[in-house]
């Protein structure tokens, strides 16, 4: 790696365009997700810049970024209007010619006819690119990706549409730029968890290190309330087994200090971790949600497959829903309110029966601003969960904004289920 | 405004700093915060920067912009650990010494204080600030920030938590900004509109224009799939009235052409407008879903005081619990199918009369990615709303993936009510 002052020779900017951007009205999501993807390769993004549409400024950005990193990702500015000048300052900065690419064109032109539009002139400026410029293909929608060099470092032109720009990442940018850079080999593996918090997951794993020439770094990823973990090994190369069995080893001794709390170690979220469960279990379940509303049976439907074990439940946001639809008795609402052991337990009880499954789930709390009490401020759950032995309740405690406490209610009934199906509670 | 190549003499620059940003593993929301905030108030964001904790790549970051802007805001880096290194950057950046400020060490023992936490040595580091600096409070945490002056550029330096940042900025930075920079005055107006789409919205609007010498920029949020349009009128003072009058004319002429598709001037989304009209009306309303999965329910009670007009309602995924909770006729399911008009019909009637609302409604549609047929492909959707007249029901079809089906189905079910409590529909 050199360390010469600001040159970056084996280091790759992004370079986002956009007065949406500098305006702040769109988040630049398409810095992130390239930078993750480059990351686990094994590649080190130095650099994040956003420009508006604005020619000295995208110039300067291009021409500086150019001249210092091995290699620059452009999104966005490749659209029909006037305001998309990326190829035209991209030709201009390093001394090209626009000319019209006849495969763009091509392409421009099967892409209307594809969705039965016509054509209008100002697209045929998306096939006009800097002369010398190799295509990126985009199977996703009209504008032509393009990829140019100017001395040792390589630029990619992508469009700002997340969509579009993922396919040309993932089919050209990502592998043209795994055969010319070089890499770390990283060994990564993900732990998802519930359940502790980040700081105690960050107590439990701070002294786990690699065997020299091994090198550990153990990052953490905001996923409230979920703590998702990544172990980075590296120091040793691809081929080496060593190095699989020294992660394998720090992999087997996080999985053993955090126990429990883990529910995945993929690409899923809680509410799809469960779902494989109870799939995987064949059982069937179903939800009473007072204070979060339906978010609970919001979140589990997210992932496909759910009917064959989710089959329903109630809102039941009312106390009078919670009587005439789930049976809890008025004397339980009246001597306990609704945010109570006994309520919470007559809910989970009560949908089970109703809808006729293995689990019924229930949660019931104070969410805020309002309807707090001094013996039941705001952030005050009571979550629940039925099954064929009986049923069992806890109380939680969550501080924050109402939309906090709902999130971590429904992801707290639905960890309470997934540890039962586990057989760790 | 200065045009020399690369200088912006009234532009501001936002600096972010962490791995966490250029790996990928968070999205940096500060810059787009801090920038719309500064667009409203009539100030130019030029460029934003993302870099890593890296000491080279700081110090060049900061050299830069502030040598080329007018100011320039940092957010990160100013935590305890060793990865924090942004005073100690800025300090050797700008030749300055690094000293201890009592006031910012107080604020920390105070900080933990209150927390009832203790103070660690390492935690004493986020009072040594580069020498001549301004202290900025924050009432939300413990490190303090800091602003100092280069050359004619201001910097001002905030932590990276938002709750902590969003503070600072608005209690002091922004006001510090107000005074020393000249800004346009910009008089703004939102509008926010659902069922017509992005472009159908541009063509109704695309030919407003203000008289000499106002201007007026047209801009779109994307906010799917509501439509947030904002006026954005310049060429008058502050003080004019004639800007007054000219705004507001031209926002009488975008509600008339918009018409019933506007349903907020304000911050609020489509759900919370809704609760607003049905708590203005003392109207209530339950809903029945299927593939939706409670994700109606979840987002009216997003709002607080849903529970006026929200009683709740039922998650009908499973067939069974439409006959069994909704008392939807077995024999409609079995001629119809479940996403059906007769379902639906019999879904919102079935929710209304089981919960006693004035309003009840339903959706049930295929979300995909399986599950479709010829006849009914992924995206086909039924919407219904029952009220004491009858029931109206209506096919929609959204194409794409599963999430974006279900929150297009939950918007348009809302948005039919809210027609309906307009008398529009």
């Amino acid at each position: 790696m050199n360390s010469d002052v600001n040159a970056n020779h084996n280091g790759i900017e992004i370079l986002t365009t956009g007065d949406e951007l500098v305006e702040g009205r769109l988040i630049d999501s398409n810095s992130g997700w390239m930078s993750n993807g480059l990351f686990e390769a094994g590649m080190r993004v130095v650099r994040h810049t956003s420009v508006g549409d604005d020619r000295t400024q995208l110039t300067c950005a291009l021409l500086e970024a150019a001249s210092r990193s091995a290699a620059v990702l452009v999104s966005g500015g490749l659209g029909p209007t006037t305001d998309d000048l990326t190829a035209e300052v991209a030709a201009e900065a390093f001394g090209r010619k626009l000319v019209l690419f006849q495969e763009a064109l091509d392409h421009v032109r099967a892409a209307f006819a594809r969705m039965g539009r016509t054509m209008t002139e100002n697209n045929e400026k998306q096939a006009w690119l800097p002369e010398g410029s190799i295509l990126i293909k985009n199977m996703r929608g009209t504008a032509t990706g393009f990829c140019l060099e100017k001395g040792p470092c390589r630029l990619y032109f992508m469009p700002g549409v997340p969509r579009e720009l993922q396919g040309m990442f993932e089919h050209f940018v990502l592998p043209d730029l795994e055969k010319r850079l070089s890499k770390r080999a990283l060994r990564i593996a993900a732990l998802k968890t519930m359940g502790l918090g980040e700081s105690k997951v960050g107590a439990l794993l701070q002294d786990l290190q690699a065997p020299a020439p091994g090198k550990l770094l153990i990052q953490y990823r905001a996923a409230s309330p979920e703590v998702h973990v990544r172990l980075v090994l590296s120091g040793y190369e691809r081929w080496e087994r060593e190095g699989d069995e020294v992660l394998e080893r720090l992999v087997g001794e996080a999985r053993h200090r955090l126990g429990g709390a883990i529910f995945s170690e993929g690409d899923e979220n809680l509410p799809a971790a469960l779902i494989r469960r109870l799939r995987a279990a064949q059982r069937t379940v179903s939800v009473a949600e007072s204070c979060t509303g339906g978010m609970v049976g919001a979140e589990l439907t997210a992932t496909p497959g759910a009917s064959e074990v989710f089959l329903g439940g109630v809102m039941a946001y009312d106390n009078r829903v919670k009587e005439t639809v789930l049976g809890v008795a008025p004397d339980l609402l009246g001597e306990h309110g609704a945010v109570s052991q006994e309520v919470a337990e007559a809910m989970a009880r009560g949908v089970r029966l109703r809808l006729g499954t293995d689990f019924g789930l229930s949660v019931t709390g104070v969410a805020g601003p309002g309807g707090g009490t001094e013996a039941k401020p705001v952030g005050t759950v009571w979550i629940a969960l039925a099954d064929s032995d009986g049923v069992s309740a806890r109380k939680v405690f969550f501080p924050g904004e109402r939309e906090r406490i709902r999130r971590y209610s429904a992801w707290s009934v639905l960890d309470l289920l997934r540890r039962r199906l586990e057989g760790t509670i």
